[in-house]
């Protein structure tokens, strides 16, 4: 299933896709939440209920939906780097020991067909393929053997970097230069993980103007879902929507020769095999 | 006034406090929110109207609340490094020609008599005694010259800090480091801004089970209230309820000889001039 967050009169409210058209699930099914979180915390559960949901509700036509970030105000954004064996050898680190976390305020968030805006304070903002975890229901200190149980789901995302904040600012904290508005684009819907059950070799491409820019494998992760769940969550309680960023493949735009920055009217495409295109075109500030 | 959250039988509601009273403001007076980022949001207005509902606002002693964080869902915790020249000194760093810029998940948050869990997984784990700014008004790019009407109050706080997760795992990011769970302590209540106009010069201290460990004053801090905000704003749009820790000053355990640590039984008290004493126990996970 595909799962969307739309605007509508009173608020955001959470919605399935079918055959083209969104169905309110909450208006389906009143014993399912309007709210992604809520059902998102619902765990398996709520996506059952939801298939039912989804096979008899009205259906509204996309063109009349404002659809919104899937996950329109997570409460973390929680990123990994040098995650992919290519990405790490362009850049000439060696592998880590551990998962490097880092993360991008909330207010980041933009969804499918929203603009990346460049802004003012930077020069060299670069795109970034990721594969994004949504999880499901919370949990502290997780297991690696129950971790796959916390994902809810799937969707393409960017991680869109201002290189100069990330790297020339006094001490080496990436957190500004991956948090500008609009760096975390994410979509263009959620695949439910029942959907997906093995995420370890999906194609992930990057297409930068309609030119390949990244094109790997989710079989080329270091650290793979399980790892970065038990870790994380030894460290903070993990929350229904929290997003995860599992790290990005080679051939980013910063690593080229020349180097490669996004410029107004670009248009940035991440595709995941079964999960679909996440586009967005770039504007200035 | 003195602003806090506590925990009612529908949910968190904002209160004040009057003579070691809580008053619930909404209950006193309809017009004003039952939440405490709606409540900031309304701007120096809702403080107004608090007034008078404070003044005839019907009591609830106080140890018939169950007092929150004063923001028990902040969206953001901003944080700031190397920002009292004491402390640069101390830590052999030169003043850093633009803010160090870093954060906490909000999952780290707690208040006033909560206890700060030492996790399995760190040995090493510090206090910072640091004046936090809670943002009222939300806005992206402030001008220095009007951040200061974007400050809601102030409170006291402590970035508790595993020193071997911020500064020994790969990669050099200090988010994990200071995002363990209750590693946030803020309170024990918000003093709004209109009570103190002038924070750049307040006493700030933090003893450790009685043994004052850091004594400094605000007038130390290198980059200004005004300045942090206008450059975190060119970033990210900051939203009501946004805390600014904004730095601490010397005496900071990790640099002591020997190394001073928190331990299970230990009590940290966060004292800043005009604002109160922050108390929390330290426990093991």
């Amino acid at each position: 299933m595909r799962i969307v967050t739309y605007q509508s009169n009173t608020g955001p409210r959470v919605a399935a896709l079918r055959d083209g058209d969104c169905v309110d699930l909450n208006q389906a099914d009143p014993g399912l939440p309007e709210c992604i979180k809520k059902f998102l915390a619902m765990g398996r559960e709520a996506v059952r209920r939801a298939q039912s949901a989804l096979a008899h509700g009205k259906p509204i036509p996309l063109n009349q939906c404002r659809l919104l970030p899937v996950i329109p105000a997570p409460e973390k954004i929680i990123c990994v780097g040098l995650n992919y064996a290519d990405h790490a050898a362009e850049t000439g680190a060696k592998p880590p020991s551990d998962p490097i976390v880092f993360n991008k305020f909330p207010t980041a968030v933009c969804g499918h067909g929203d603009d990346i805006v460049l802004p003012r304070a930077s020069q060299q903002v670069d795109y970034e393929a990721e594969l994004v975890v949504v999880i499901g229901k919370g949990g502290k200190n997780i297991p690696r053997a129950e971790a796959m149980s916390y994902v809810a789901g799937y969707c393409c995302g960017n991680d869109v970097s201002a290189r100069d904040w990330q790297t020339q600012k006094p001490g080496g904290q990436w957190l500004l230069g991956k948090s500008f508005d609009t760096f975390a684009p994410i979509g263009p819907a959620m695949v439910t993980a029942d959907e997906l059950p093995d995420p370890s070799n999906l194609r992930i491409q990057l297409r930068l103007n309609g030119q390949v820019m990244q094109d790997s494998s989710t079989a080329q992760l270091i650290f793979s879902i399980e790892q970065l769940i038990a870790y994380v969550s030894q460290v903070c309680r993990l929350s229904p929507g929290d997003l995860l960023f599992t790290g990005t493949p080679g051939g980013v735009g910063f690593i080229r020769k020349p180097p490669v920055y996004l410029k107004p009217g670009d248009v940035v495409e991440v595709e995941i095999e079964r999960i679909g295109v996440l586009r967005n075109r770039v504007t200035a500030e």
